[in-house]
């Protein structure tokens, strides 16, 4: 068996994912990686290929607990319509509850790599255009059934969600407060 | 007169600006900015201070030009409802027409280091209530005379705009489709 794999792959995912996605990716030295995990440089190197390699990995582990997490948002639902605000008003609380101001790992590799590393910039437009396909299904459905009107752009309603989502991330890093960050959301939400 | 002044200050920080906003701080090296500003390290030093001065000033020198943006899309407006949608067109139409996917330098800044350095995170703080206390001094304005439901809470909606504002810049990394764009802008000023 060789000695890269005699830890638990997922626990030290967990622990460079916190990393990259509270320092970024120029933020995090391969010290810091080092002393996060307790792995030393040839093992991560062996296990994960290099520095960017290992931060492409951060991003689809945090991908993957994301839609976890809007699944089950989703779970409470009772219809296309209440997904859509169950997510928002799930995510609402995550901040406002939460411990840190670290906003949403992908949006800030958006502003941080987007647009000068192609392959991370394809990672986020899919992840992007994924999001809201996922919108834009719920939309029309919920106009099928009368929830939201029919008269709507669904594919502009969807990308609008998506925005917003970025931009309630982004504007918790500086005001946690409740009421703000409920206003906010009540705000998003009306134009459904 | 000493040597640190041999230059043109605004043009070295026009230059240097670019520079942060494009890299952010920690992908910025001592290195990038003697390549970009034709100085050498320490007329840079003498003249701006460290990196993370330089970084400051360059906040500042960002924000000024913003401000100035800002005033000349509410100029054209015949209305404080008008001026707001002014505002939004106004950087729906750069962003559309706009060369790079740098998104906003106040936005990608937040995301880098409003956790992580405390007078940082306080500038943008100061930023963020400016512009809602901008935001909120048209709305209440625009209730007087009717061009906005007085029903609407004039503070929530203030820090609406400014978080679309911010969703709006973080997506258009990732796209900057003239449909797509439009639809967003269109959608987050339909809550007016």
């Amino acid at each position: 068996m060789p000695k890269s794999v005699l830890f638990d792959r997922e626990e030290v995912l967990r622990k460079v994912t916190t990393l990259f996605w509270e320092k970024g990716y120029h933020g995090t030295s391969m010290q810091d990686l080092v002393d996060a995990t307790g792995l030393n440089r040839s093992s991560i190197y062996n296990s994960f290929g290099d520095k960017f390699q290992l931060y492409e990995e951060s991003l689809k582990y945090y991908q993957g607990l994301q839609s976890e997490l809007v699944n089950s948002y989703f779970a409470q639902a009772q219809s296309p319509k209440q997904s859509i605000i169950s997510l928002f008003e799930g995510i609402r609380d995550e901040i406002i509850k939460g411990p840190g101001e670290k906003g949403c790992f992908l949006s800030n590799c958006t502003t941080e790599l987007s647009h000068s590393e192609p392959r991370i910039h394809d990672f986020l437009v899919k992840n992007k255009e994924r999001m809201t396909r996922m919108f834009s299904a719920l939309i029309q459905k919920a106009q099928q059934t009368g929830e939201i009107a029919s008269s709507k752009n669904a594919r502009h309603l969807a990308l609008y969600l998506f925005s917003s989502l970025q931009g309630l991330r982004v504007t918790s890093m500086l005001d946690k407060k409740r009421s703000d960050i409920q206003g906010i959301t009540d705000q998003i939400l009306s134009v459904l």
